[in-house]
């Protein structure tokens, strides 16, 4: 049955407004047009980011929204002019796009394509790049250009990875977001040495992959940071040699990591996005060589550090999407996924269906949950 | 004549109290004990540092004070166990130290020694590593492990770099801090690559010395940036490309960078130590691949800044001695002066004698000067 040209009509959890749960409602997807793609979203991660967005949008008008940016599904139809996707296909939609024609895509050192759905979509509530999807009348903002929280999605052909036939969509979707940004922070934003010493804070799905990211890259000591005890043994299962509480400690935890290493740690990761964490991860690291990576997401308040935390040489950076370059990255990953090389299962603590998508953000507020699927 | 073993009496430019004018005395520099090297200073460069501490130090009760901290001179006498120095040679004392034997000195990654003056004294009035001079019966604290305002000072030996017997000292004094610290901040810190974009914020010695490394690195575009003008031609002579006055623009500083250069410079530096403008240093490059280095030393405010400008794979650093080891790097800084690689002469633009101290100030805040050197 091809459902090309036509609207469809699907179940999509939208969020109305500010902070309140999410409703699930029929709205109506668009066809695709040009150098578009009409995604059947199968599963997708709730992250964090998701539930960041709900209780900051307000400050950019924007609602109304499906939220949901870490899906995978399969190819429903196409727009004119796409000739990389065809029906049946499975595919992850990525929130960072590969044009592979811009400044950045064209540059080794860059994984932000200048024509992602930021450069297009200002959450003002008037521009949207897409504006296919509708709901009683009202035009349905697509968070990050995707909006996976919905039985069908609809982004631009440069934000889609194919990715093999073969992979099971209800794991794989972890890589449209969690689990390549805190593997890629280790590997690509921090480039971890062999044999070095590293620090993770924050224990959810984006740290444990940092975690893992770490192990791959062959670091000797990984000490994973968290305040909720019960993720010491979820951390030692992804490859951290070390486990410290915060909370068990008089002393700031940036002076108990330096005190265990002699100094601080080779590698720092922020994976909560708290500003005050950031700083702590920052003087973690070692004062002469440090690297220190923001991974977590804060676009609401500031930074506060002295400058001569950096003066002897630390280093500070953050990543997005774990500096992959999405397109050509994703399927290289569900690749090692397929191969055992990455673990993807370990993550999933629970699965519902997509009218649990506000018990989801319940578990994970709670720090009970690492990664809920939501199953189509 | 040899003075070993013996109490030199000299002259030194003694600071009593916060930002209070230097006076001139008669200092007592007892003979050198075990591992320390006792020097006549023939010349000094009067540093921004110095007037820095002249105006925050009291926060750390470091007075009375012989500030300075950027001489050469020759050795007048050793203590027992010192056998890399005899009297006659010429050196340069260093404010970080190269013992060589701890793990900064050890790693490649790192020009902090350990055994530095910072880790011994503490500027509280009471601990002091040598306490080897004193002004009408009182114990002045050495600037750095230097104060080098003074015709006599005591080091340790592993703060002394030897030198070129042919070196003009009046010259080298310089490569005792700001120009091997500007000029060491590009090639060491920011390891500038050949065809790429640099901003260099702040032109004064320290700030045209990091032109002069980024020319010397291969940069293709330099752009100077000072709210003085008069310093264009100077920073064009060091190898700058264009010249940027913030106050001739309505934008902010950063704006202005981004839009000359299709998204900011690859290389970023401070050599002011502003904070706000170490802020405006990272935001002006780009915000994938930019690096910001922070070369001016501020103690005593803090960074405010969002999250979001280093999300993107921005790396913000700093650097103290311009990353180079100085032991063994500043008899080579002092051969590629020699042999007409790298510039001193052009940046001296007063000499004065020790007397003129405080005259050296003012010109330094009036910025008519770009470095004053002190002959004794």
């Amino acid at each position: 049955m091809s459902t090309t040209g036509k609207v469809i009509k699907c179940k999509a959890a939208v969020a109305w407004e500010d902070g309140k749960p999410l409703t699930i409602e029929e709205v109506e997807v668009a066809p695709p047009q040009e150098h578009e793609v009409r995604i059947k979203i199968v599963a997708t991660g709730v992250c964090h980011t998701d539930l960041h967005f709900l209780y900051t949008s307000h400050r950019k008008g924007g609602f109304p929204c499906i939220l949901g940016h870490e899906g995978a599904g399969i190819v429903e139809s196409v727009g004119p002019g796409v000739t990389k996707f065809k029906p049946g296909d499975k595919v992850i939609p990525v929130f960072v796009s590969q044009c592979g024609e811009c400044k950045n895509c064209r540059s080794p050192r860059s994984n932000l394509c200048d024509n992602s759905w930021w450069s297009k979509q200002q959450y003002d509530g008037k521009t949207e790049p897409l504006g296919r999807i509708t709901c009683k009348g009202r035009r349905i903002i697509q968070f990050e250009g995707l909006g996976t929280f919905a039985e069908y999605s609809i982004v631009y052909e440069i934000a889609v990875a194919k990715i093999d036939d073969d992979a099971p969509l209800d794991k794989v979707c972890l890589l449209g977001c969690g689990v390549s940004t805190g593997y890629g922070a280790a590997l690509n934003s921090a480039k971890v040495q062999p044999g070095s010493t590293c620090a993770v804070f924050g224990l959810g799905a984006v740290g444990l992959a940092a975690v893992m990211g770490c192990q791959a890259a062959g670091a000797s000591r990984i000490i994973a940071v968290d305040i909720n005890k019960d993720k010491s043994s979820k951390a030692k299962e992804f490859g951290a040699t070390d486990f410290v509480n915060p909370n068990d400690h008089d002393k700031p935890i940036q002076e108990v990591l330096s005190s265990l290493t002699d100094g601080g740690v080779d590698y720092s990761f922020e994976c909560v996005g708290n500003v005050e964490l950031m700083v702590s991860a920052l003087e973690a690291c070692n004062k002469s060589w440090g690297v220190s990576v923001i991974v977590g997401w804060n676009n609401t308040e500031m930074l506060s550090v002295s400058p001569v935390q950096m003066i002897g040489g630390r280093r500070w950076t953050g990543t997005v999407f774990g500096g992959w370059k999405s397109v050509e990255s994703v399927p290289k990953l569900v690749a090692d996924y397929m191969a055992k090389r990455i673990k993807l299962d370990e993550f999933i603590t629970h699965t519902l269906p997509l009218e649990g998508v506000n018990d989801a953000f319940d578990l994970m507020t709670a720090g009970k949950s690492i990664r809920t699927i939501l199953k189509m």
